[in-house]
């Protein structure tokens, strides 16, 4: 049993889009014997997790809990709220918004796609004008993705919502805050969003594995019409189980629930208006540094954020691009020499193709300060320096900057 | 952050019928940082699984892995060949049997299900006679739980399989081996299984959350029948993944594979037939014990093991019955006093009435051993001391002498 | 990195007299990254260690923590209160209290041994006598080990000191309390014990590495007598550090001290008092499954135990003897086929010699209780039966009527 | 039991001059059950460290493994190799040669202290003219600190054995490698070195709690000659064990030696070379960031690199200046908002005097690699913004073109 040896002969770094850095009070909590699945501790911890994940989410009313990925999880909420030949209208700015469309679809789902690229706003005024010409009601939901990770782009889920109402159309709006939760402010209730989507494994901080759909009266109610739901993903005794079985159809997902206990505790601890302002912060950091090395004579030599805007920005995930294969050769330069792992392309070219190496992403959410996203930069621009890439002067300087001024803000 | 005191001052020993008693080992391998989803040592390491996942369950053909729980596993195996309008046919002998069934019928699946009670062997004769009658081929499948975890009971599937075929009947056999899987002698492809559901927390002691369904040619031609079917289910991608993420429909269960890859590194090192011998000798010591423990002047007021016949009884978990209230004062003595939890009784009476507190269980699957199980005899036969129960003399002893037959065999 | 499997299938169980079984939540707190050495929460915890030691060991005065194993205590105590040409008196009761001396031989000191044997109690009056007759006291001090975790057998420390008294001389009362510590009753300033050694792996439950020595005013001026003394054994500023670092002459042992956090709370938490009447009730079945097996018609056939008087028996650790090489032989097919290692046998019989595989040790400190209790007894009896040592029947029904009786006391 | 968070939100980041990072795979393997201490495992496991020991050293001769830290390996190394009365000689760089003088003069030895400051070579002339003037060889060793932690300047072993060659004199050269093992370049034979004193928690990446003496024939036979010797300490027994027990003088560290397994695992898997390049890369990025930011018209108002002559520095911890309070400043802010703990300034002022406030140590030692000196020197870098405190531009680009250009190399 000899251990194997990192390359970069000290701790790795992954710094990927999802999953993040988990915390080592979470791994200890996770590191324990089986409790009972019918009595004692577990009951009153799970209980004890509703309102703080209700209070994440932003919502006053109901959260099922899954064993499965994000996946499940957007599963789950078409399930509960759809059926065949319904339909649902998707404004898309990349390649998750796409997949959620696609998994809709082998549902039966009629799905129309809006699609806004995957560096640009929403258009609403489009959404609006569809849903007003939807006189019929036949949509009978809206599917936005609050953060796409794939395009890093941070769409208004609120404006979508007075959208929707200036349009005065019934449907659902159901988001996926799987990249956002716990890292970009959002707020379920406030925002008018009936149904959102989210995971454990990226804000959360715990090992993937389970998955969550927050939901409100108005979504409820579109699941006591159904004809029909599967046991497993019916969120209805999962969000009002009578026993405790049935808050996971089954057998609990032992350990995450206690990996997830700690979480929101670590969470609520720093207190939320703090962990999102935490994450501004060094997504400015990281924001200061990318325009900084893009600052050259010729910059599509040179490294470019893929959404221009910063009010467009994600702070958890931020997509970039260099010339291909230049993006792929510094991922691969990074994990061998300095531990650091950075997260593939995703969505911006077809996988595979020559393009595709010319893309990829930061993770930067969760378990995250700033002495990591320093490293994070700085290993970037050792790499860059190394393969000869070119980029401004000065980038880490600024980062350095906008961190100052971020702590004392 | 203090640690809160075990009543009993020692270690707690879980011995419900599932989740069982996790290695150390997997749990080692599961304290570790979130690896790259991408590339890397966790595909590396995902692939291995694969063959000795096949390996435990004696087949050649396929395996979807999905994070849900043994629930989800049975939707998943529903959902792959069955759709809404479908019958199934269920030779049922405890509450596992029922559970699936009515995961059946949520799904718009017509049930018929043959209700063999919850202490006798299927009456294959009756299945026989049904599906010779089923003469127009309605019935597109039988589902046969192998060890029903209620009730304790062991079918036979092999005798199942030869029943089906002797009635010539084209249905797909479809087995929940949850509780058997690494414990009972299971061998699907000898036995002629054209679907089978598993799980990880039983007799491959990785913490819930992660679940199984292996199946043959037979039942893939089925789903290629299917007219749709949902993203999430589909085992078609997850058993002949692409990309790496095909596996698990989307983000890995990164910990659990960590933790499946160890817990079968123990299960192959060992030898999966001498893991089976293993647990068919700690049966014989429970089944010595509690034998020799309801040898009293009133039998009814003493302990009775719920399957008589030892050739139906699973080698992973024994139902049990005192006079009612005494199986509840006991599991609570024990779990006071010794630090020893035991199972609740499962489908042998309504949950809550007086009844109930006459049954428990005994979970005995997985990472267990002759000490183990003297501890846990040791411990009842101690609880029966403190309440007065009356019990036979020599209990103990009987036990011991089964171990130590089972280890010179 | 494939894990190996244990020959028993389950979960191993290390029964010897130290190092004992950990509990998991001592074992959680250790996995962790280093904390400051020179400030923050490692200052608080330690701080906060000393009074909860301090009433683990029954007394309002000094304790000094060493990187050390038992073995260093020893030296320490030794090294703070005696020179070279120092006399000490060793009233003797089995290995370890021999052990103690030659180790203070080493340092120059000259040792008287009053040798009691390996199964009997001291003569008290031997002690007296000696005593009473150095009338210019170059007797400095006695030394007197509580349980000698060879022979098992458990010393009167009261009883010494009264003893002490009564000849009106002035030694210091030394005492190794590392096998008794936090499992047999110890008072050190209602017994007048001066200076009191004990270490972490036994009743205190935590790795092997840390070792402690308690001193009172007494002590305290012997030391400051010395001339000179290493700064490494120096108890002086440990037990007064004016810096942190001073606790323990350099760096801290920074993880052992957030596992002895814990193991202090589960035993605080639990009850000193409780704690004891665990051990004792444990104690008790352990004797009575031992004393019934030893009913047989040519009882130096079967097991035998060390020491015959209940009143001279250990709460801790028990020493018992078959014929020659059973006990070995016992010992290996335990461990080979139930997981469960027993202890050796120590200083009953020459290392290595024939007798000596007549002897062994059941280590029963710490973090134990009456499952676990039960599952030793059971695999002993197992073994016996399968090695066929003869036994008399009923031995575990005896130990489980004790652990009830214990239990409603 | 409410998880704490952090105040900086993210991963904290331990930079002191030990303990340093402790790798995962350490961590995993000390969470693990007490192993048996008589037999099986734990004796092969550690028979197999002292050849991975060896070879770290550069020795082919001997070790001894002492539970202690490396305050008791310094004793150790004294207790075997000296008697009260005999006289050493030590050149001087810094707190922690003084530290060894001090613990030998406890122990009754004549110390003669060359004192060279906390900032200049040794001037070895003046010590051979010592050696050459005692003709009588009343100075029985010489103790050379190889990298004193506290003034971070890296002595020239191999010149001072030189210099004791060419002086014609017997001494033992006995070196302290505490901060330097397994950073900086040692070769023990090679160098002629006597005895070498190191312990775990550097760069050999295990929690604090165990230390090393290693020793050659030459030392060994000093050993001999001494009248008596501490059982404790005595280093024969723990180098040539006939009995597990005697490495450790009684109870072994049991998970210390799992931990210890792994860390050899992982240096020698890297590859020693190949550790001390990765630790001399990394050290120069820093000293390249240090420089840049101390560029200032005013660099009394900056911050100043303790050792000059690049010659002179560990490559392992790194002592810094600025004017007073502005290091402490600087620590406290770091650990505050980007949660970077820096060691303290020590020896360099008096503790607690404002001055000493003046001085900040870096520690890069064991489990290190560039993504975290790039964090480590970014998170200083934003310091020095936030607080005002004057720095040249462009540090944080330098360091990242030492780190490109040693990955080159």
């Amino acid at each position: 049993m000899r251990a194997t040896s990192n390359p970069s002969g000290g701790r790795p770094y992954l710094a990927i889009p999802g999953p993040s850095v988990i915390p080592d009070p979470v791994l200890q909590a996770m590191h324990r014997p089986s409790p009972n699945i019918y009595a004692g501790e577990l009951v009153t911890l799970t209980d004890s997790l509703v309102p703080d994940l209700k209070a994440l989410a932003g919502t006053a009313h109901f959260v099922a809990i899954y064993i499965a990925n994000g996946h499940g999880a957007w599963e789950a909420a078409l399930m509960n709220t759809l059926q065949p030949g319904d339909r649902v209208l998707v404004p898309a700015s990349g390649r998750f918004a796409i997949g959620w469309s696609e998994m809709a679809e082998a549902l039966g789902i009629e799905v129309e796609v809006l699609d806004f690229g995957t560096a640009a706003a929403w258009d609403l005024s489009q959404v609006a004008e569809r849903l007003t010409a939807d006189k019929a009601h036949d949509i009978k939901a809206v599917l936005g993705v609050h953060v796409d990770t794939s395009s890093s782009i941070r769409n208004d889920i609120a404006a979508l919502r007075t959208a929707m109402d200036a349009a005065g159309h019934p449907a659902l709006l159901m988001t996926d805050c799987i990249a956002s939760l716990g890292c970009d402010r959002f707020e379920m209730d406030a925002w008018g969003v009936d149904v959102m989507v989210a995971a454990c494994q990226k804000g959360l901080m715990t090992p993937a594995g389970v998955s969550f759909v927050f939901f409100n009266d108005k979504a409820a109610e579109a699941r006591a019409r159904l004809p029909r739901i599967s046991r497993y993903w019916d969120w209805t005794p999962r969000a009002n189980p009578q026993e405790f079985y049935q808050y996971f159809g089954g057998t609990a997902p032992t350990h995450h629930l206690y990996g997830l206990r700690v979480a929101l505790d670590l969470i609520h601890g720093e207190g939320l208006q703090q962990v999102w302002a935490r994450h501004a912060t060094l997504a400015q950091a990281i924001w200061a540094a990318c325009e900084t090395w893009g600052q050259i004579d010729a910059p599509e030599q040179g490294l470019r954020m893929n959404v221009t805007d910063p009010a467009l920005r994600s702070h958890a995930v931020t997509a970039l691009q260099l010339p291909a294969p230049r993006a792929s050769e510094l991922r691969a330069w990074l994990e061998q020499n300095l531990g650091l792992t950075l997260g593939i392309g995703l969505g911006l070219a077809p996988a595979g193709s020559p393009a595709w190496h010319g893309y990829f992403r930061l993770g930067h959410m969760g378990h995250v300060n700033g002495q990591m996203i320093m490293g994070l930069l700085g290993g970037i621009e050792t790499g860059m320096q190394a393969l000869e890439i070119p980029h401004g002067a000065g980038g880490l300087s600024a980062a350095a900057q906008a961190l100052a001024a971020g702590a004392q803000g």
